[in-house]
């Protein structure tokens, strides 16, 4: 996605070889008039899949997760990650390592929400070793629901999580894939 | 909002006294047409105010203040829970403790993304005791940026932070105010 990649080069900024700042626009502050963009792109390459719900992982791709879901006319779940006395007893868990927090997390669905019927686009704002991810289509699988598309908005080219997610088959589409970076300095494939 | 108190009654349900369930379409499970019609709502309501930025807290606040920043045409900031490698090292923080998790946590807003220049419109899900709605609050002070309104989709009206946050002089508005509940049954005010 064009738009996406230029969004990237001037107003986001690689910190080194792993870490890219993207955090004016996409994951703290977000321009919503982009996003709704984003969510046009992810329903214009997936909507002839049949996709019945949209699944996404708190916190940053609630945003994503909305625009596209909106774009769709279809719902949004999001796991969480954090225990909540409010949350349903009977819920889909998986554990999570976060490279970026170094911790694991039980990110959890509650049963309601998905059901053996449903065909899940997942949607996140970054693929990297691929371990939030995984745990989501873990889920999607505890449920006997399908995984019908993945769309992630930036994928690190460079690590090994994008290889492997294509490896088993998935239909994962990424609106940018960065090959390589330096601080300062963003190569996309 | 009679739109949204008629969701409530039926897609929502009253757990206690004071838990209200609204996970099937406000903070797990998101109807982004409906969402799409709160962001509308709050437009109306704060359209005069001069907003120059919408402000919420992770995660629940995200989807309602980016459709509420899709209306305004204006950024949604979220405060963070969480710490990050990836946060700027420059924050406004505030201590923000939540009786649904029992749990103190710091919320962080990065320094650059609110300066003295904004007019604030803060979002949220719920308004109960006001502790998250006091700490973003306390960040946009921390900034030297002014509240210009403060929109609440569900506000438990028995519960002290409303009439705290009025009788400090701001103008906030909440789309429903649940006047008293028992378990199966909401009264609006």
């Amino acid at each position: 996605m064009q738009l996406l990649k230029e969004k990237i080069i001037t107003e986001g900024y690689a910190l080194s070889h792993e870490v890219v700042k993207v955090d004016s626009f996409l994951n703290h502050q977000i321009d919503p008039i982009f996003m709704m963009e984003i969510g046009k792109e992810f329903h214009r390459l997936f909507k002839d899949e049949n996709i019945t719900k949209i699944l996404t992982i708190e916190a940053s791709g609630i945003a994503i997760g909305s625009f596209v879901a909106y774009n769709f006319g279809l719902p949004l779940v999001f796991a969480k990650k954090t225990k909540s006395r409010n949350l349903d007893k009977e819920t889909y868990c998986s554990k999570v390592f976060s490279f970026t927090k170094q911790v694991t997390t039980d990110i959890q669905v509650s049963k309601k929400y998905i059901s053996p019927d449903d065909n899940i686009l997942i949607i996140d704002d970054f693929l990297a070793n691929g371990k939030a991810l995984n745990g989501l289509i873990d889920i999607v699988s505890q449920a006997g629901a399908t995984v019908g598309g993945i769309g992630i908005v930036i994928e690190k080219g460079f690590q090994p999580g994008g290889k492997d997610i294509r490896s088993k088959g998935y239909n994962l589409k990424s609106l940018a894939i960065i090959k390589e970076m330096e601080k300062g300095k963003i190569v996309f494939e």
